[in-house]
């Protein structure tokens, strides 16, 4: 294990973090907020712990392996989040300190699930408010992928960081160039987040407000600016970020391939359709359940799409209190809190391709048990899936299902029922925001005692991370410096 | 696929349904009852369409195949249930046959879920009370089983029905010779079925309770006598029953070994010592969660063990309404539903060694992340487990998830709350019994639709076989006389 090296990439992201602070500070100056003095406390620390790690690092070799990639990985993301939470901690707007991690962590992550009382944050000043907002923005994509994008430094190896961090089974390179990859999903990022901060202006929305539900829509985050939340939008404004939602649920590499002409590639892409597919199946048995629950059509078709497209992206936003809708509704959504979005795209939860990969492998598994001798080659988005992809999507798959039991035994020890516990568990792994009964969109997470708001903070890391970097970093052997022979072969 | 052999070999187990329905004929004329008729009647339908199945089919060849299998033991619990469920339809003691058919599969698979008010059951007459509990005991170490060991024309290669029809991630033989293997089986089976039923009679249960008692201990099903059920027992009668659900759910090669004195292999038992390791940890914390609800450390105890021994094990009997108990508790229970018991026993569930497997799969996954040139040898019970067994394991865990989750859609139609339609569909395909909410163990399975109630029972057939045969049946190319090429030589 490079352990200089991974300081000195955590001490780098941290320097990171203290400029993106300089936003909301802006925000916080602009609007003569109190919370000026804990952002700037903030960024001072961002500076001396991220500035002190490179420093002291100063790695000999830069070299990065798999097992360093998943270490910078976890490590950033927990940093990230205790320095992210200084401001709500030090400005007095979430005294406990476990609650502003979580926050931070379900910011990050772009969960959105809120320790906060609605109530809360219609008092919260403008400039925690956007802080809060714009971590869904900068998890969205990636804070690593920033990191690579924008810094030199890091040598072409960190591809083992960005697959630690990019969600998806595989994780592909645009063009030769990994910097230029980065680049290039940073652009496609920011400039779909640009448009549509600007139609949600043009609908007549404040410039604030814009800001905040672009940014809850692109990080596929969930925190929003007020009590009143989105049922105080219009209908167009609902509707518009309803198809956002979606737009950010859908991989990126797909809008690369749409940069460079390649439609028809686009649109022989097996997870859009599926993703496509169950967003209309899910919709259309919602708007089936709910005929009783609204008057006219078209309100029944608003609330079942912005709802599926919400918890399927792992949003998390909402335009009504689903946990009073009927129980049918209610299991959709919770089915589709696991599957989630596309994979490379900024959603959580398992992913649409992992779970095409998935029905492919019991097909196959089929077609072995009834023909032992036959060769099966499976094949997914065109090209051949290779043994070691497929194993590693059904084990991934065991170890999410685990996760799941896990989190919930331990939550479990607060002792609520077990709609709560589950949904709360499930909800936070995989990203979503809301759960059900006690932690339905219109409650929130604070009823919680500090030990299982610290777990559901793990949680919303090992599923935003996609398990691995946060579990290797909790396995011993990982930071050994020498083991036996095959580490030796590993680090040649 | 040789349908000839399976609808001969379907057609001989209905006509031995028609013997073993005499057991209960016989009970019914001691006491009088009314049911003899309807009994009676069954037992000439059995006659009659096993017979005919049997003179129709004639097979020119014996020959059976993984596939013959799969659809052999799929048909014969279908039918057993169909047939089995006409006691309880013709005598109008459960009018609906939806429901009949529902309280006989829940009898085969050992479920113990019942759509009967626990207050009819103090009505119900003997000879229909015996038979409901006596299908617990048939189900239970499986009805193939029986017929391979007792009639002869079955051949060798019944291997394959042993093996769809047992539970466990592999299939062993005892004894070169398999029909000597389902005899032994049953031998130890009966054996320890005689001395729960004589310590019973012992502890001055009388002998018509006793026999109820031991057939739902034994075959680790459920249904119980009247509506006190456990509860008028005595705490020594309790912890009888506590032991021996116990002992029926470990895995029955242990007793083998046991008799031919080999106590050092028994006593290596991974699975062994992982299943009694879940039951004390389980209890441990059910205990402490219960010392607010209990007065005595002795009634706190003998609940506790009891209860988890009866989730664990999947029996599903209840000595105290546990829906009531603090949610620890019940998310304890909960998660026990999916455990299940050993390999090779008569208890559901996903199977502790499945789950030692799987626990080792995900270790082995780490060592090969961090060291991937490494060689990870996987070991189970002292011997080396192959590839092919290792990732059966995994698809099996793949698609034991995805039933629960397609299980507990559909139940979701009927509109109940999470809590109840997702711990009816885990209670039902873990063949456990009662859920939470409800469907808990002081409610019924009577509140769901005709719909509901088929897919329940297609949910318990599903999780006692282990899902493949089910699945296989439903999957058009198993039909198939002849297909590709590969199926010519898988029957060469």
């Amino acid at each position: 294990m490079n352990r200089r090296m991974v300081l000195y990439t955590v001490g780098l992201i941290i320097l990171l973090e203290g400029a993106l602070l300089l936003l909301p500070l802006l925000v916080a100056l602009l609007y003569g907020n109190d919370c000026t003095v804990a952002i700037l406390l903030s960024i001072a620390v961002a500076a001396v712990l991220g500035g002190g790690a490179v420093l002291l690092a100063r790695p000999k070799s830069k070299r990065i392996y798999a097992r360093e990639g998943f270490a910078i990985t976890a490590l950033a993301w927990l940093s990230l989040s205790a320095v992210g939470a200084l401001p709500f901690f030090l400005s007095g707007q979430i005294p406990n300190f476990a609650d502003a991690f979580f926050e931070t962590v379900s910011g990050f992550t772009t969960t959105g699930a809120s320790i906060l009382d609605p109530a809360s944050l219609n008092t919260m000043e403008k400039g925690l408010l956007f802080w809060r907002s714009f971590t869904h923005w900068i998890g969205g994509m990636g804070v690593l992928v920033l990191l690579t994008a924008f810094l030199p430094g890091l040598s072409e190896r960190s591809i083992h960081i960005l697959r630690a961090e990019m969600p998806g089974p595989t994780m592909g390179k645009f063009v030769p160039k990994l910097r230029d990859t980065a680049k290039l999903l940073y652009l496609i990022y920011f400039v779909m987040t640009a448009v549509m901060f600007c139609i949600l202006m043009i609908s007549g929305l404040p410039a604030f407000d814009s800001a905040i539900f672009t940014f809850g829509a692109a990080g596929t985050g969930g925190f929003t600016i007020n009590s009143a939340g989105l049922s105080a939008l219009t209908a167009a404004q609902q509707w518009i970020i309803t198809v956002f939602m979606l737009l950010f649920g859908v991989n990126f590499n797909l809008y690369y391939l749409m940069l460079i002409r390649r439609f028809r590639s686009t649109l022989r892409s097996t997870e859009l359709w599926a993703y496509f597919g169950i967003f209309a199946a899910a919709t259309a048995l919602v708007c089936i359940d709910l005929t009783t629950v609204y008057g006219s059509f078209s309100e029944i078709l608003r609330h079942s799409a912005f709802q599926v497209s919400s918890i399927m992206t792992t949003t998390g936003y909402s335009t009504a209190n689903f946990d009073l809708w009927p129980n049918f509704s209610k299991a959709i959504l919770f089915i589709l809190m696991f599957i989630g979005g596309c994979a490379g795209s900024t959603a959580g939860g398992l992913k649409v391709s992992r779970l095409v990969l998935l029905i492919k492998n019991c097909h196959a598994q089929f077609r072995r048990t009834l023909h032992p001798r036959s060769v099966n080659v499976l094949r997914f988005e065109g090209k051949k899936v290779e043994e070691e992809v497929q194993s590693g999507v059904v084990m991934y798959f065991l170890f999410y299902i685990f996760c799941i039991f896990g989190i919930f035994f331990f939550v479990s020890l607060d002792g609520y029922d077990l709609t709560t516990s589950l949904s709360a568990s499930v909800t936070c792994f995989n990203n979503v925001g809301p759960g059900l009964g006690a932690v339905g969109p219109a409650a929130n997470f604070s009823l919680f005692s500090d030990a299982a708001t610290l777990l559901l903070s793990f949680a919303m890391l090992l599923g935003r991370l996609e398990i691995w970097p946060i579990l290797i970093l909790l396995y011993p052997a990982t930071w050994r410096h020498r083991g036996k022979s095959a580490i030796g072969k590993e680090t040649k």
